[in-house]
């Protein structure tokens, strides 16, 4: 059983991004620069914007956070929003989810220059993924394909079962891994809440992605010997043993199913940093042009 | 077993059509208007411009045949289409495909206004499709779908296999089958010319739609009793027994399966004319600005 480093790899990653920055500046060409829009002052959201605002430190990218307070209108934070994009030094720009009921995150969304939006969740680009043209994969997707890549994981031919069908992860995963590509080729199966025989559809799976966020739902009896676990769900549950009262578990049970794996995810530490530094990679992807010219 | 007549549905669809049509007219409402845009003489492409032509006339819409020769300039084009966008009395704008090399077909479906692609190939209305959000959705999966609600096929919870992954067929269809909806909510697999247990993954499954293009490769080996079997392909393969010296055959070998199946598509007159009747019902939601506002 090999275990896939997540933070290893996004630490190797984070330390690619930025020697290119410095390459960059030597040549005196333009810094890459993100612009994060946050609105109110939801506790996770905070967290989540400051996370992002020190990664981009880190790789010496420029960052912009505009805070807007709860009650902007709609319309206001169109016109913030397509002020970003109007702006040629900022490559990249993220709005901080959820949006405060009164404002449509579809019409935010959907506001967001395509070439600009690092976060992958326009419509535009979700399309394009779909159909297998250049653009921005969404964070968790990403760093999935990334992993595989990283660990030259076989996925050619391969019985993958995706559970989970949600908007950023499940759908675009499933789509990816069935594509023509060096990480793709796979017989992806998407499995959800109406699935019925769950399973005996991960028991016949070569990888399973676990999407669904119900803490250790995979257990050993469910997968088969030598498969590849990768554990998306990260839930916090009561424990004894940890000093805070509390822990992180994944949507897979890791301790019995972890020995029967050829690779597996670990929760915390498998695919949480790498969706973090998917971000900065297609922040860097924008500033040079490489989706959209 | 029962067959699946699309061709009686689409004969149905159409005076329903026809109807609505009678109706805006009675109220002086504006007539639904598709335009087509053909370049150069390609034959099928001229079979199927004409045939959409046509279908408009039987319903009573509007439509426009643009023709331009096969050396026009992609950018002449793209100004020609923006013309179209313009034009409010437009409701539906089609560009015949292939476009000559000299062109880029991408460029030209994304120059399409989106609120008037009622091919439903622009990568907004995939993208929205995929995250179920209202979108033009392509005339096959659309003739699927829809043959699947008028015959009350259940979905929910049932194994559906998409063998083919086309960006118009394979892709779309196995995504609106997994998506949360009244015609959705299966366990969708989608296999390629990459899966290696296509035989068994097919025995397993409640539902078939075959969209490969090889002619007759699903037996009555791979189809479990009483399975749904939708036949997407045909191809026109050489036969002693008809007149003209062809026969049009679909992916499935039809005699020896039909006796297997709950419900059945023929090929011809199963999804083919579902096809042609989808691009009239998008043009028809277009008219009514239900996707777009």
């Amino acid at each position: 059983m090999q275990l896939i480093d997540g933070k290893a790899i996004s630490d190797q990653i984070k330390v690619e991004i930025a020697r290119e920055v410095e390459q960059i500046k030597k040549n005196g060409g333009k810094i890459p620069h993100l612009a994060a829009i946050l609105v109110g002052n939801d506790g996770p959201s905070e967290t989540y914007v400051a996370h992002k605002v020190k990664d981009c430190e880190e790789v010496g990218f420029v960052s912009t956070l505009l805070r807007f307070d709860a009650s902007i209108s709609e319309e206001t934070l169109i016109n913030e929003i397509k002020k970003v994009n109007a702006n040629s030094d900022i490559d990249g720009l993220i709005v901080q989810l959820p949006v405060p009921k009164h404002i449509s995150e579809a019409k935010i969304i959907e506001t967001i220059d395509p070439a600009k939006d690092v976060d992958g969740f326009h419509p535009i680009n979700m399309g394009r993924m779909l159909i297998g043209l250049p653009s921005y994969i969404s964070a968790t997707p990403a760093g999935i394909v990334e992993l595989i890549r990283r660990y030259k994981i076989q996925t050619s031919g391969k019985n993958c079962v995706v559970i989970g069908r949600s908007n950023i992860v499940g759908k675009p995963i499933s789509n990816l891994l069935a594509q023509k590509s060096d990480f793709g080729n796979a017989t992806v199966t998407m499995c959800h809440s109406r699935t019925k025989n769950i399973e005996e559809i991960c028991r016949n799976a070569d990888i399973i992605i676990a999407a669904l966020g119900k803490p250790e739902f995979i257990t050993a009896s469910m997968v088969k010997d030598g498969a590849v676990v990768i554990d998306v769900g990260i839930t916090r549950i009561k424990s004894e043993k940890t000093k805070s009262g509390f822990k992180l578990v994944g949507d897979v049970k890791f301790d019995e199913v972890a020995p029967k794996c050829s690779f597996i995810t670990p929760v915390p530490g498998g695919v949480g940093p790498m969706t973090r530094v998917s971000l900065l990679q297609n922040t860097l992807l924008s500033a040079k042009k490489i989706i959209y010219q």
